[in-house]
């Protein structure tokens, strides 16, 4: 089976950062189409409860094929293909409603963990391949990028939906690094485009 | 006094990479013009002998008002606007003719030390504010591009030339950090070029 | 319920270190007692198969209310308490037999992850709280460690075990770093026993 | 000729951190002997001006063989054995004074940088050899440490004193990171001191 609705999402910028690149990422891909898959796009709130709730409700209205969750890794040089999400919130900074989560389950009657469900080795082959840095990492953190991709895949699990899931991570954009003044990596969007069209046709044939 | 003709080199690829953005900086930017200046580029020998007799070379033939001089410094994750040249050499890799200088000088006449005469904190500003991550580094290293560096401030001192001089360090591209799978912050080379410009309207006007 | 044996392991050295600063801490920890809880140490095999089967033996012998496994992981600066083993192998180099797993599971019927069962919150407060670096991972790599982990957890869950099981990390030894020359952070031996004693005390109270 | 007499400095605690190690070092290593020759060791202010000034105070008072200085470079994994002091005071966080330099020259009639005058290479090779790590490092900041090895090294070639000097930075403590959360290298006090035992005794030898 080919999927023929792509689900993408992105966040809205948090604390510390004026934009996120994973919001102007949806915006830019809602309504392009991979093959024969349609891309619906939408931009999620930096929210413990909302995010995932926003997440299950677009489920519910679009039945998607497969899910992509984008989300702002600051630190990371690679764009990162998360192979896990964990039933853990611990966030280092609040969240955009000033709530801290401290060593807290996702879902209380959750597993551990989920594997992505996306297909991360082709993912990786096709990134690589047109020479976007890229990599498999094993933790999405425990912040909300962690809490949402934990949540779509035990939504699909509980409901047993065919629908694959899974979250890609982005670094930095240059003028985030210039206007702080630290020493991290960054991206440019032109390449994390690209590296999203190249992640999105994978998902699309596979 | 405003530069009217602008040195600029890049290297060729060096042991470990099949690339070298500097050179390819150096070709998209011979024959540029940036305010009243003119660019005349050329790529320079990764050997701890001909680089800097390459460069000094074309300061005879070309008498440029100004010298910018750029290269790759892989793991950096900034434009780097190198503040001074010292003098040594102690390669942690062999040059392109496979020696490996180990705690030599440059110069043996020449002080420890040049600091660059580029306007840096202009040009830092100008890189800053159009968004570009850069900062000032305090070490070129002590390879080929601190070498060059020195080389080329040693003559202007010891001729007593009125131009300027300086180095840039570059990061890797993305598509070098894709091919190797190292953990590597990157650039793209739009903005590198973007990067370039920049600092090359500043020289000009300075 | 108290600990009254915990078992400790470590690991051999393994492709490119001559030594493994988990081996010398489990022989160090072999026999010493905390609170009322007396250590059983030993020193299993960088093998694919191996560590696993050898750990569950030793379980099965020692009956042990709590499992603290140890193992190495270069680059890290900081003595990491392991939240989670996934159900992943995925090696970067090859064990100690040659073997390098690529992408495969560790259990074909296990779960997608365990989270660590041992006091990590209280293990980390008594870390700092003695001025030792160390934090909580939300990653234990894909490798004999995390595959080790993995397998006591999944142990411990299938035979309805009471035993408390995780898995903590330590920095390369200041003599691995001076030898290899790479620019790496380090731990002196002394104050990795003084981690492992604090923790192991936690440990036994719990 | 080899030394009888080595003034060592360490520095005070400076803005954000609670101690120094290179003050503490100075404290145990004063009055030490090393072949034939006795440390003298006194704590420097965190001063622009008074640092170097307390320094030149000392060798006007002591008439040192050698001068060592040690400093803190928070982030660094290994001793640094300083190669080069550069005319630059250009300060990321302000002194102790509450004064922030921008990019100041040190000694307005200075040369662009000096060399150390240590032993560096033989230094490095014993550290190596007794297990330390540590590497040549071609930045000494452009903060107080920068500063003081530029003003002792200017003092000895200005006066034309024959005594030797250089500067050896230190990783934080372990404490200094269990305190602060970061994720930084961190180095035992005592590793620190066997540094300091290990090149103080090479510098005797000189």
């Amino acid at each position: 089976m080919t999927a023929r609705l792509i689900l993408v999402t992105g966040f809205e910028p948090f604390v510390g950062h004026a934009v996120n690149p994973s919001e102007d990422l949806a915006k830019v891909l809602d309504g392009r189409v991979f093959g024969g898959a349609t891309v619906r796009a939408a931009v999620l709130p930096v929210h413990h409860l909302e995010a995932a709730a926003r997440a299950a409700a677009l489920v519910d209205e679009l039945h998607p094929d497969a899910v992509v969750h984008f989300g702002l890794a600051g630190g990371r040089a690679r764009v990162a293909l998360e192979r896990v999400a964990v039933n853990v919130m611990d966030f280092d900074v609040p969240d955009n409603a000033g709530y801290r989560a401290r060593g807290e389950v996702c879902e209380s009657a959750g597993p551990a963990a989920y594997l992505a469900t996306l297909p991360l080795a082709p993912m990786l082959d096709a990134l690589l391949g047109r020479g976007i840095p890229a990599y498999l990492s094993n933790t999405a953190g425990t912040y909300l990028c962690n809490r949402t991709m934990y949540a779509t895949l035990h939504l699909a699990a509980t409901r047993g939906l065919g629908m694959r899931a899974g979250f890609v991570h982005l670094p930095l954009l240059p003028s985030m690094v210039a206007a702080t003044g630290v020493d991290a990596p960054s991206m440019d969007f032109a390449l994390m485009l690209r590296a999203a069209e190249t992640a999105l046709a994978v998902v699309a044939a596979s």
